[in-house]
């Protein structure tokens, strides 16, 4: 499969004219073939009002239809084989297992949606029967389902080119609830989109879906990004990246005349917080484990353990060293972008300058001459200097973290308080521990989507019951998840039907259940057929 | 039951200071005693904090006790009997009948939301069992279940002086999951608020809750209601209004540096589709229906049919005449406020210079003197001037209606396509109409929240699958209800644990499932006990 540089505008290609860029490879600092075709603004229009054409017919198609899809792209992704992550691997720097781990996660993501859209139950089918003889006014019969919202816009992220970019979880939530999706590209990875994105034209093509509902984009800068956010056509952004850059979406949607959601994942530190029993009983496996999390990816986890809290007896000391010890005898890392490259120098200068923070030893300095590579950096501080300085809860994306240490339950407890909204909350304890620190489990649940216990932030199970995302910075909005199933409700919307004859009625609310979905029928839980309700009138 | 003209603020009263207003009688254009004050910053601070400080308890307490606290609101509202509705009659000049029957329906939806929490099945629990064998990672076990937000604002308001006000549904939705709420009353029925402002602080008290988890302050300007959406404790708003003011209220909650959603309610014309069928099996009957939908409450309800749109055929120049004739065959209106009777005055004003707007002839010129009545305004128009002229389906709230004539189906498809979102769309037909015109119903889904057939959009039943709400502008979130139960999901959010020892997890997601609700496990629908499961890890 070649690779043309250029976007893909439903069963089109995108012009060569527009901004020029290029991949680069992280280990080398080198540009990567071929040059890439900055959208411009004609074809973003083009590719946004193609996805409001698709919108009416493609989500109105079945849950098998769309599970067809699903699973035809999954094949089709899991077909590119070594190819793609030959392609990946140049342009992240990331080791070829992880690439593999990444495609086979997001196939089982895929196929895990086109369950969820072929059993059909996620539309939340609601049926409350009328009833004419109701006193004083009679009771109307009314029914409600969950449809697609309309077209996306998502933005690939930096540090996964294929779980959270073009066929991500974004891509996969968006198409399993019915809305067509233009995805932006990142910059760091064009080459790996372009090839995913060629496999999803291809599948939509081959399932004789409207062409408009899969475009991608590329695009040296943010102007084409910004343009696709203040689209008329577009209903929603799904984003994964940067506070600034998703800060900057969510004030562009909120601007608009016709303001949109957005879902952006953004910054998280996953504070991690290692209770005395634990400590006492197994301090020195914590170490190794808090350790590979923190350098796992070179640290370019959203859920990267950045901050770890810590008592001050020996055990702990004991941690402390040990975790010293492992950090400075890490070898060198090769970052994903220069800017992330950049960032990670200058967040760690700065932090060794803070007021009260000591920096453990380095390994030496962060090579700047070629590739993006630099050695790992441990901080550490007290409570005080924690809670007083909320620059320390600010993520430093790479491979550094923070021990806070604390002296008593009170420090514990007002670390906890003075959290800002991440994605996850690690505990290491005995149960003794944890129902000892009830009141902390008590605060962590306020600010975090996931509390971890005796394991590790890192690895985010794709499932039913996750949540990934926080409560603002984490995310852009707490009472979502990026990851799992219940990412699919962010790209839809309720809708109910009042007195409609039975056969006007979607399927899922028509009342012998053709679906056999589960509802909820007057308040109960059933996937029963109903008899003829008496609610209905005759037209 | 005394009225002191002062805010609540958990247990106390606020100060006699601030800026005073007063209550109107929209029917005399008098004041109403008492004095209100308006609560300064430092009570809207403290209402705010206080709230912050109640969540953490609040937010744990049981489903029966938040049912029983819900129960106790509504019972205590009725208690109130005929002096709750003599206040809010002088205050509205709306109908003692039709403040009965709010009343009735403020109280049956508190104990609609008691039956929720107690049943316990909305937290949506998910469990996805962990396998500890799983190649080439062990499966993790995490389980999900949504809880409470954070402390509230609820804006009440002007045309529902009871059911969307101080115990409306915003509140009990709030409470309902958990959240402490801090009420902004509606300036122009305080003695409303402030009766059944009383009766919640009351049964906070005698239910041993805390008593930040309530607090009413009243204002007479804008700025204690913007300081709140700006307060650091607020972490999301419902709000129900005007346009202009829900907009107002999005922008501030936007640009916080922790942006909170907002849940307003705002403007809706509510278009009303007659399809040829019926109109010619029964045009003067819908056109009697339709009088008394746009006259009902005096036109101030948000589902207020304000477009009728029909054929230009004998039936419907028929249809027309009847509605004509009944509109101005009305009597005088009394609206609500003085705000609401000079923005009516000003919309039927400029609408009637419209070009290529008909205002039909009208009983009489709307009085001013005192009191704030009106008389009825009809305007017709052509289908190519509404498409051209998106002013034609701006809400005017009041007893006004806008006929609009169409020669075609592809014109009746024109319009249906350019309307902005809606509450409603309302479509009368045969069944066959229904049928042939599938692609018009396809239209609307994508325009409105609830679609109606062969009734009238007046009159939204409070119930499970009840959808109150649609794409901005006529809600700030079309993914969103503010009546019915699935509006408590509003003021909720996801939280996971990953490998939780059983006896940490929140009662929802124990194996024992000890109330007895229904889980998604391991994705199937389920109430069954779990046994031991193989993913958590012992401590």
């Amino acid at each position: 499969m070649g690779l043309s540089g250029r976007s893909i505008l439903g069963n089109e290609l995108g012009k060569t004219g527009g901004k020029i860029f290029h991949a680069i490879n992280p280990a080398t600092g080198q540009e990567l073939e071929p040059n890439y075709y900055s959208a411009d603004a004609k074809e973003v229009d083009s590719a946004a009002r193609m996805a409001a054409t698709a919108f009416p017919e493609y989500s109105a198609v079945s849950g098998k239809t769309k599970g067809a899809l699903l699973r035809k792209i999954a094949e089709r992704i899991e077909g590119l084989g070594d190819d793609l992550v030959t392609r990946a691997v140049q342009e992240t720097a990331l080791p070829p297992a992880r690439i593999k781990n990444e495609t086979a996660r997001t196939c089982f993501q895929l196929r895990l949606f086109a369950e969820v859209v072929e059993e059909g139950s996620w539309v939340d089918a609601r049926i409350d029967r009328g009833d004419p003889g109701r006193k004083p006014a009679p009771k109307l019969d009314v029914r409600s389902l969950w449809r697609a919202l309309g077209p996306v816009a998502v933005f690939c992220a930096s540090n996964f080119p294929i779980a959270f970019s073009v066929a991500g979880g974004d891509t996969a939530s968006a198409l399993a609830a019915g809305n067509p999706v233009v995805v932006r590209a990142h910059a760091a990875h064009p080459g790996t989109a372009e090839m995913v994105g060629q496999v999803i034209q291809r599948a939509v093509k081959e399932s004789g879906l409207p062409e408009g509902i899969f475009s991608l984009l590329f695009d040296a800068g943010t102007e084409g990004g910004l343009a696709l956010v203040n689209h008329t056509a577009i209903k929603a952004v799904g984003f994964t990246g940067s506070r600034h850059g998703g800060r900057a979406l969510m004030d562009a949607a909120a601007a608009r005349p016709e303001p949109i959601p957005v879902f952006a994942e953004m910054s998280s530190t996953n504070p991690v917080f290692i209770l005395p029993g634990a400590m006492k009983e197994r301090g020195v496996e914590i170490a190794k484990g808090v350790h590979a999390s923190v350098t796992l990816g070179a640290g370019q986890f959203c859920t990267k353990p950045g901050v770890v809290v810590v008592g001050n007896d020996a055990p702990a000391r004991e941690f402390a060293t040990s975790v010293r010890e492992m950090m400075k005898a890490s070898g060198e890392f090769t970052l994903l972008t220069s800017r992330i490259h950049e960032a990670y120098r200058t967040g760690v200068e700065a932090r060794s300058r803070e007021d009260k923070v000591r920096q453990a030893p380095r390994a030496g300095e962060d090579a700047t001459a070629s590739g993006f590579r630099v050695n790992t950096a441990l901080f550490e501080t007290d409570a005080h200097a924690f809670i007083e300085n909320e620059d320390l809860q600010s993520e430093i994306f790479g491979p550094s973290t923070l021990i806070v240490r604390h002296d008593s339950r009170d420090e514990l407890l007002a670390i906890a308080r003075g959290l800002e909204g991440h994605l996850t909350a690690t505990l290491h304890g005995t149960e003794n521990d944890l129902r000892e620190f009830a009141d902390l489990v008590a605060i962590l649940e306020t600010k975090v989507g996931r509390l971890i216990f005796n394991g590790y932030p890192t690895g985010v199970e794709v499932c039913h019951a996750m949540v990934h995302g926080g409560p603002y910075p984490a995310t852009s909005d707490g009472r979502s998840t990026s990851v799992g199933t219940q990412a699919i409700y962010r790209f839809a919307r309720p809708v109910c039907y009042q007195d409609f004859p039975d056969a006007s009625l979607p399927d899922e609310l028509k009342n012998e259940n053709p679906l056999g979905i589960w509802r909820l029928v007057d308040g109960q839980m059933t996937r029963d057929k109903l008899t003829a309700t008496a609610g209905v009138k005759s037209a």
